[in-house]
């Protein structure tokens, strides 16, 4: 049944790659000049696919099963093994890798694509694959040759997993107060120790060598993020012929237990506890944080698209329950004991629930796949103009995806559960697990607090604010071309109040700021992100219902549909039905869902602060 | 530590009973004589100390334990059977029960105090306790003298647990489609034959025997919620000296696998599978219904009064938790490396979430407890005009506590997990749980979207509309008297021009009802009832602020307090510092939170109707 099955929406999937982002045009450059639409459809046809059949079916299992500890290791379910091997037979899980190391050398959105359907199939599988590159990521980047050749193949073909160790026991967001060490040795290596906490796939038994990504300070380093040093870390070394050897003294600590992603070992772990742990050096001594920032981005696209995964996947499960739950009479005919039971889709508040579900789930993707192109323009452009023009974009979007991306999936999550009602709250339908698994999204990689300051601190202050005018300008000029559309041109002067409102907001965040500080200024951060993410998403939602109302005009020129006809053809015809959603959808989100994110800054501008005066 | 144990927040409690409801003066009524300011709050000091001292350390290890399932009958975890008997012992279980069977015989809303506490330490366990007095209520109220005598006494002692029959596996919001059957016998009992689901407390062993308030349809009976009557089916049959004998032929299905409240059992049971299950008739034939109308208020107060106990323990553990964490500089010092770290709740952001936390928590209690105070009015005045103007309130203010109140409740949880970050998302602290436990809430008794068509299609058309003017009323004429009050003056005209959307809305509605049908009107219902909720529930905290003013005025006078020296006076006083922190509480909800529930309804105004347009 597709209401406790995984769903993938390839419809939309395909729209936003093909006909709204164009993404085939990337072929113009030398790095994606292999991925015309034709490979890229088939690409995501067979991801889809695998996703489908081979990944979705360990997701209730190896939630109920969850990481064990044995014998000072960790051991994921038994039914990850066949997958997680398969997936990086297949390619999927290094779908994006360079093919020098064996990788597919696919775009980043179509990376994003597979991915979608990857972690809607298994949150906490996808988060090994995940890691694994990030780390792989960072040696290509500061690895030496030497490193590279020893690492980057075996974790490209998932032989070794890898990890990012940030995160120690009192140092969480804070990562800078850090207290790992590491301490130069004669041979050029680094003897490393501390602790390390919250580190994702930590252990595990997939592979035969965890690879570690450390943040260490290299003693007399000073102290601050800017004292931290970047290290290859291995769980084992290797011997001279690339095998795994002998013990580096990194051992398992625990396990986590957790209220969902139970599949993914969250571990703490011990480095040099008998003094015997050595790591590499990545890139310069104390340019630690710099290199992880340059990773920064895409991990936190990465976990806006498992936010993303999941909630389309709730999307899916519900709407097909909906359909299939025949519950009470049509409303009209409430009082009527005799009346004919309907589909609950046909009562109004599920219909409410489901189109909220269905607007934010496409606003995400846009908001998301709108960002995974210009990684992929910094990635392959040849012009350094549009390189720099693109990262503006990514720096600007970044935050967004992430902060916002993730506290609306646990909305959309949520309202699936209320739209099963009871069961929905049982293990019976994916949604239980879905809403326990999401939760961790706002949090790691970055809170959605630590987005916000983000996007406000940060992002919007780079080059006297030359990144947020520059967005604000596209709003405008889509805003000017497009305002009197004869379908969307109403929803488009609506989101253009909205989104004027964005610049009156920075404005008095400003003035708060010369007023009473950064106190002032960062208190409503995150109501600002969530506002202007949510402007922004609707900027690309529109953008798509525009295209989508082109390609719909031309359906019905070209079916010659009379307009007393439509609503019949439209139920004969599932392309124009799609077009015709989008446009709905779209509409529906600026009328419905965005007043609710503009409300969010209300106390801006009423410069309201109770709560940095109250003694809590 | 108070981020892992039970806090209950007394004070409030005290300032709302005391100070704002003025409970002690329902002891002019002679039902409630005994209770004076005095006795109410020693029952408060020792009911929550019972909570937290016995009732709380059950918590995670009922919840890691669930309920199973062993040779056909339910056995919850071992660790609960002493503190349910002692909170029947003690008499805190049966609080509000008649004293003439054993019960306190307080009023309801001490009751919703203790079950505050109560359900804050295990909202699992609380359930037994809440279903036994539901079933009990509805004997009191419907049996025949015998059929009173033999079992409500063992009820309201714990010896004997009650349900609430009412799903079926096709008909959950649908009451009316059940299928169960009756059959009039010749000795005047009713042969019961059927399945129901979703049975709270259905089976377990904390008691001799399992009381059933079931509704089944009578042969012939006509179809629908009209055709259905109200039986006591006992688990077990009586014998001649009450005590208990042999099988009545109801059995334990199955037991749901669900994401929380796993201690207690919801199951599913046969009726009469061996032809052989009897039931006694409450009530009169086809007036099942309206008998359990009776009990739906109570009920639904029940389970608000459990969302806003989860959600006040979840408060009270993420404030303690900012207190104690250490983490990062203050922000005015974010660039100094060598800044003091400080605990987080310096930090602007997760200022922000605990007072939104907070505030809701205070207006859902306000809500609550005034509505309280109204059943109390309700069973105990002798005027009947003073009855009736309660009923009136009652019956506007019940799916508010409901339907609000549990959505809510998701909120401040949620919140409360990003306030942890991480270790929200773990086991090691209640959050986690607390998270999955009062999901349930917003769909049990009636889901949300129930809650907002029994206020819009019943509750304000009832009396044509008297009941709503007559609250829109309390409103203007509390607004006409305080708009200039000198602290919460400015709080009080925003909070009116908020109210004054609620008859716009409302006759909006009204003429979408004409062109559209009942399907255009209800499809707003859940935003309408959300909106006008967080109307009525600042109302009451206005109300609870102006009295907070009035106190604080008259220490300030009474300590001859000068201006200057405020800040400092405040932090010495504690009882000041709680009236003043009222005063801001009262000024964020109604700046900062307010406004997001006022978004929900702007597409009543704009009349969008996607949702009801697009083909899903």
């Amino acid at each position: 049944m597709s209401s406790t099955e995984l769903v993938i929406d390839s419809q939309d999937i395909q729209f936003v790659m093909n006909e709204w982002l164009k993404l085939h045009e990337l072929s113009k450059f030398p790095r994606y000049a292999d991925f015309d639409q034709e490979t890229i459809n088939l690409l995501l046809e067979e991801g889809f696919k695998f996703a489908v059949e081979v990944i979705s079916p360990t997701r209730t299992e190896s939630d109920r099963e969850g990481c064990k500890m044995v014998e000072g290791r960790a051991k994921v379910p038994p039914c990850l093994h066949k997958p997680y091997q398969q997936a990086y037979e297949l390619g999927w899980a290094s779908i994006a890798a360079d093919p020098k190391y064996g990788g597919q050398g696919a775009p980043r959105t179509v990376q994003i694509a597979i991915n979608e359907a990857v972690a809607g199939a298994n949150l906490g599988l996808s988060m090994y694959f995940a890691l694994t590159e990030g780390a792989l990521e960072l040696i290509d980047s500061f690895g030496t040759e030497n490193l590279k050749e020893q690492y980057i193949e075996k974790m490209v073909k998932g032989e070794f997993t890898g990890t990012m160790c940030l995160s120690e026991p009192h140092a969480g967001s804070d990562v800078g107060a850090g207290l790992t060490s590491a301490e130069r040795t004669a041979d050029g290596r680094y003897k490393i120790k501390g602790t390390k906490s919250w580190i994702s796939s930590g252990d595990n038994d997939l592979g035969k060598n965890v690879i570690h990504a450390l943040l260490a300070r290299i003693k007399g380093a000073p102290s601050g993020t800017k004292g931290l040093s970047l290290f290859l870390v291995p769980m084992f070394r290797l011997n001279e012929d690339g095998s795994v050897g002998e013990s580096n003294d990194v051992t398992l600590a625990s396990i986590e237990e957790k209220m969902g992603i139970h599949c993914s070992a969250t571990a703490v772990l011990n480095f040099g506890e008998n003094d015997d742990c050595y790591g590499y050096l990545l890139g310069e001594e104390e340019q630690g944080m710099a290199c992880m920032f340059q990773m920064m981005n895409g991990a936190r696209i990465g976990v806006a698209t498992t936010a993303l995964a999941v909630s389309s996947a709730a999307y899916q499960n519900a709407l097909s329950y909906a359909k299939e739950r025949v519950q009470g009479p049509h409303i009209s005919k409430i009082r009527d004991a005799e009346a004919a039971r309907v589909p609950i889709i046909e009562h109004p508040d599920v219909r409410l629930n489901l189109m909220r579900m269905k607007s934010l789930v496409e606003a995400q993707r846009a908001l998301l796949y709108a960002t995974g192109k210009y990684l992929d323009i910094l990635h392959a452009a040849e012009d350094e103009s549009e390189r720099k023009a693109a990262d503006d974009m990514l720096q600007m979007l970044t935050p967004m995806c992430k902060g916002w991306g993730t506290e609306v999936g646990l909305d959309v999550v949520s309202t699936g559960i209320q739209i099963l009602g009871g069961v929905g709250y049982t293990q019976d339908f994916p949604l239980e697990q879905q809403y326990r698994d999401i939760r961790i999204t706002p949090i790691y990689e970055g809170t959605t607090g630590i987005q916000a300051l983000d996007l406000l601190g940060r992002k919007m202050t780079m080059r006297n604010g030359a990144l947020f005018m520059n967005l604000l300008a596209q709003f405008n000029a889509f805003s000017q071309t497009h305002k009197e559309h004869p379908l969307l041109g109403k929803a488009i002067q609506k989101w253009t109040k909205s989104g004027e409102k964005i610049a009156g907001s920075a404005m008095t965040l400003q003035s708060i700021l010369g007023q009473r500080g950064m106190e002032g200024s960062a208190l409503y951060a995150t109501p600002f992100l969530m506002h202007f993410s949510a402007v922004t998403a609707a900027f690309f939602l529109l953008e798509q219902g525009i295209a989508a109302a082109a390609s719909l005009a031309a359906i019905k020129a070209d079916k010659k549909v009379p307009e007393d006809a439509y609503a019949e053809f439209l139920q004969g015809n599932s392309e124009a039905l799609f077009y015709d959603n989008k446009i709905k959808t779209t509409q529906f989100y600026v009328n419905v869902v965005l007043p609710t994110f503009e409300a969010l800054t209300q106390p801006i501008q009423n410069q309201c602060f109770e709560a940095l005066e109250i003694t809590l």
